[in-house]
């Protein structure tokens, strides 16, 4: 079997390209590629398929794939969708390897249509072929010219080659990339639309633009992943190849979730697992397509600050203070000038204006613009900056000038040069993208599209150490809920974390002998595998301080599980323990994207403003102790009001354990530690439940 | 005395403009406004100053103010620093009662410049005339055609009148306010650079655009405020007149605020306490000059939906899914269809789409347009909506008749229709302006101006019950810290709070006796007016049992006062108080805004993620209610883990009464309760501190 991004590849590089169903209006769905590809001129063959006519658009036309006398890379299908499947198989037979679907009145329409597209995915699998879609708007090869797609964003657009890629699991969304991306002036590597995804799925397309040696930069819109492991695979890889990948996902609110639901057919997994897969695997979110290109348009002109440390450079005061803000609240760099380079200002600007970062050039550069170009060169020299931003506004009167100064210090320094100019004119933005300076219309675009490729540079450092996702990722069909008792036994042997002394009692008679060994005070827990949430239904009691008063409520607990009408299996006595740090760990099995831990602040707090992380297994002890440091309140760990400091690295090490378990032993549905609790080295799971597979 | 606001409202009226120190050169500072002027066909006569030439830009010219035969209305003066004042001087004698001073030189430069604009201050008190600047770019009245600035934005825009004012603290953010409205097809009605402000203030300038009869929307930027009274009034009348007012505030940040420190020279107020005011008066802070545009249009359009209950038609599924996550977030209605639009919708929609908001018209809208039309109608007629977004990507081959059916629908149904347009034609745009139906180019900026124009509605509510700014607002010179037994003595006396049963006791002979009356367990706290945090200091012990540990207490406290080399008054004994919630409780006297209230979450999640709120008196105890239910823990007054709710309204009272004391005695300079306690509807301050004026 060829891998499915191998499949893919091979697809994206066809060059003989049969249209079945090919149509001589060029404005028609099976008319619109062969007039693009005729207009841009692909570097291949067409050819046209069409039993009713010799010639489609100056081509000469076939009534089928089984006649054409040579071999054909790629088919592309416009067919109405019972003609699907027919295709396929000839072209099959026929040799190709590859099928671009358009067609709809598949899964999105109706049960029959599932039906057809549940044979298209058989063929393929069956054939080792690749099929893309159906119900798609087709893949797009900028450097042969290959524009397998009827999307209208190739009707007036140059297709311009480069090295921005995009994925898309909506059409349309893809549609409006194309357009947005070409008519910025950026470069298109490979475009996919990826449909209904009988086959080529999401994944893979991101993994194929991974592999592509064109493509630099990744832009994918993702809906619902049905591949978790292949998508985390893809997001690594890319972090590898040191390819940044930016994407849209939708569904984030709930209202999305459901709007999402209905317009997919598929129930999307959870957003916040989405959102820690892409925090894991070094992809970063953006919230719409205008901000992906702008913070992709940062990578291709190689113009990402190394380390965030920005200086500011702004003919309005008002402006460096706006810039200011916006960096310090996007979690730049903003670093003060050191005495030298302030000195080296001091002697270019103005008396009045202070030698701080931002520099405030005023509008005395209208009348000297010689200051502009000293400034400029000392701030893009100076050693404490990675980058610098220039903000304009207007000065047509001399925006050559200061365009000249700017593409100068720019070859000079060999820094990222980013300009924020309000009102700029068209030809002189032009100037300066063409010399690979990004502009900005406004600061927040600027800003945000910093912070975004900043974000992608940071975190590819964890994401290309990220192990492999494990094979069987989904939940068990079936489990049973362990009572509380059953779920520490079980944690006991896993090991990992401390467990309450305590004794499990089945009568009162046996109270006071049981609890002979222990020290007072004492919690009473009914146990119940009827009854999971125990304390919720008056089934803990605590602090109780000798055997007596732990007699006593055995069998108040006992009477409320018999007028609850649960079976009782006894009554769990445990020492209470002392703590500093109250947390919530959850061990569970996501239906995209498989084993994953939850870690998060316990207490009261939980219900208030959850304050939670998320990780996906496997997870190392460090990478534990990093998700328990992302907390927001995480600064208790070093302890507070005099209390101390709890060791983190003693709960992470516990966690990694019980981690490498959960992921070992596919048995484990679910693991519940709430709360877990720590005071100084001391880790000790309060509370703890398990589900586990039913057998059959 | 003529009001700042009647005196600015005089000066924007001028018909007969004075431009002293002219220039017969059109790019020039001086001769840009008569150039302008000129060619915009200014409804009134300019008057060029120049001793040395006879004829300025074809018109005739006068060596001074003196000589001029008839009433001059302003005089726009664009001289040398040192020349400033002579010429107010002659115009003032002249009967010239407004002036406008682009002259640099000034504060912004150095001390000298500074005492030049004191006398200018002078100037404009003792004559009743107002100045506006120096050091600005002016001010233009577009309805007149008044363009007494020159700024470069008036260098090719054509200057078009309409409901949108500007006050600007910064001529550069003015000048791109100006562009950027004037390139989106918006209409100016008045704009102000404020300059160093020696006279007119950015308040005033709010104020003059409340009064002016032509502004709808106000935009302002604003670095500092100096009269914080009439600031406040400003808005206030704002929210009276229902004209939104959208700011750009600089120096959010610590780098930002350090930025507005040096480019002002002033050291502005803190943030925080600006937000408050702003949230107060009804004001809604925006990003950028494009934010600020991008809502303006809402309201200039009067696309505002009323209640903010929006309804999404969209070609694209993915965008739809984009759209209600937005809108989702940004805490906009986005109700479920009523089952008779879900009907009404089912017959117009094609079988697979889903009668659900948002609505999905699919790629299907390209081949039956009708299908479009007759969505629309209905999604538009929907009771459960205020308002509808129509999302369009494209489609440029049907562009006029999708555009055709937006504007019918609009006219038909009189509700506001926001669209949002990915790679829309300009002409598209322009026309669909012209129908005053607002166009974004993709959906962050459409939610992001939707939310922001809500806002300013939903604040207004509150924003036009404000009482007046008290006077006086500024902090006192000297104050005195008192000791808590000081504070709570003074605090009784107020009333408000309860304040728990303690005795102060001076020797340790005293302890048995003192407490007798009380009931333990007790604090005991040492009382010193130098140590006023003496938590922090060990000065304060907990859960004394009797008067034996009561006394050893003692002992104990005077000791560390004695080590620490205090002055130690005597110990505050006090019985200890149970509770079930804690807060913190300020009242100062900000420089800016003068008395304030703050109000907050106690305990240990201070330090860790501050939840305070912020309000200017006076106060009524309805709206410190609302302040305390606007605190992120809220939550917690309703009771949680079986603890019985706070009676929230009986804080407020509380509250209330010292606020209004505060408010009457401007000898309490600050008071601290923190925590203040509750439980069910007993209230107590734990612990207060005093700041007291000192006399002289």
């Amino acid at each position: 079997m060829t891998s499915a991004r191998e499949k893919i590849a091979r697809l994206m590089a066809a060059k003989r390209v049969a249209v079945v169903g090919a149509s001589s209006d060029p404005t028609k769905l099976t008319g619109r590629p062969i007039a693009y590809m005729l207009q841009r001129g692909f570097k291949g063959e067409i050819i046209p398929i069409n039993p009713s006519r010799e010639e489609i658009q100056g081509l000469r036309a076939y009534p089928s794939l089984a006649p054409v006398d040579r071999p054909v890379d790629l088919a592309l299908i416009g067919t109405a969708a019972a003609q699907v499947e027919p295709v396929i198989i000839e072209g099959v037979a026929a040799g190709v390897r590859s099928f671009v679907v358009l067609s709809s009145g598949f899964s999105e329409h109706d049960a029959e249509g599932a039906r057809l597209q549940a044979r298209l995915t058989d063929l393929a699998r069956r054939h080792d072929v690749a099929i893309v879609g159906p119900n798609c708007l087709g893949v797009i090869n900028a450097e042969t010219g290959l524009i397998a797609s009827f999307t209208t964003a190739m009707e007036e657009n140059t297709l311009t080659p480069g090295g921005f890629g995009f994925a898309s699991q909506s059409g349309a969304l893809g549609a409006y990339w194309l357009d947005l991306v070409l008519q910025a002036g950026l470069g298109v590597s490979q475009w996919i639309s990826t449909g209904n995804e009988c086959d080529v799925d999401i994944a893979a397309s991101i993994g194929m633009l991974v592999d592509d040696p064109l493509t630099r930069v990744i832009g994918a819109y993702v809906e619902d992943v049905k591949d978790g492991r292949a998508f985390r695979a893809a997001l690594r890889d890319a972090a590898r190849a040191n390819k940044p990948v930016f994407v849209i996902k939708a569904g984030r609110s709930s209202a999305g979730a459901a709007a999402a639901a209905s317009h997919t057919g598929a129930m999307a997994g959870e957003d916040r697992v989405y959102q820690a897969c892409f925090d894991q695997y070094g992809a970063v979110r953006v919230a719409s397509v205008t901000e992906m290109i702008d913070a992709a348009k940062l990578v291709l002109h190689d113009a990402v600050p190394a380390d965030g440390r920005i200086g500011v450079l702004s003919v309005s005061g008002g402006a460096g203070v706006l810039l200011a803000d916006a960096i310090e609240s996007a979690g730049l760099g903003f670093p003060a000038f050191t005495p030298q380079t302030a000195e080296a200002l001091s002697k270019t600007l103005p008396g009045y204006s202070k030698p701080h970062n931002p520099v405030d050039l005023t509008a005395n550069v209208l009348a000297n613009t010689e200051m502009f170009r000293k400034t400029l060169s000392v701030v893009s020299a100076a050693p404490e900056l990675d980058a610098c931003i220039l903000f304009i506004g207007l000065m047509h009167s001399i925006s050559d000038v200061l365009t000249g100064s700017i593409l100068a210090a720019r070859a000079a320094s060999g820094r990222p040069f980013i300009v924020v100019w309000i009102g700029a004119r068209p030809e002189i933005v032009a100037k300066l993208d063409a010399a690979r300076i990004p502009v900005y219309a406004d600061i927040p675009q600027a800003i945000a599209a910093l912070a975004h490729a900043c974000r992608a540079r940071t975190r590819r450092a964890r994401a290309v150490l990220a192990g492999d996702a494990p094979e069987g990722a989904r939940s068990v069909s079936r489990s049973s809920t362990l009572t509380e008792w059953q779920s520490k036994a079980r944690l006991r042997e896993i090991g990992g974390v401390e467990l309450p002394a305590g004794v499990m009692v089945r009568t009162d008679h046996d109270v006071a002998a049981a609890i002979a060994g222990l020290q007072g005070p004492f919690a009473a827990k009914l146990q119940s595998p009827a009854m999971p949430h125990k304390s919720e239904h008056g089934g803990v009691m605590l602090g109780l301080a000798d055997a007596p008063a732990v007699t006593d409520a055995f069998r108040v607990l006992q009477r409320r599980g018999r007028d609850a009408g649960v079976d009782c299996e006894g009554v769990l006595i445990e020492q209470m323990v002392g703590f500093d740090i109250e947390l919530i760990v959850g061990f569970r099995r996501d239906p995209v994207f498989g084993p994953m831990l939850m870690v998060g602040r316990g207490g009261v707090e939980v219900e208030l403003d959850p304050d939670v992380a998320i990780g996906l297994l496997p997870l190392s002890a460090q990478e534990i102790e990093a998700l328990l440091r992302s907390l927001r309140s995480a600064r208790l760990f070093g302890g507070f009001r005099g209390r101390q400091p709890v060791d983190v690295g003693v709960i992470a090490q516990g966690l990694a354990n019980i981690a490498a378990r959960f992921l070992a032993d596919p048995k484990l549905d679910e693991i519940e530690i709430n709360p877990l609790v720590a005071r100084g080295s001391n880790v000790v799971a309060l509370d703890a439940l398990m589900k586990i597979a039913s057998p059959g």
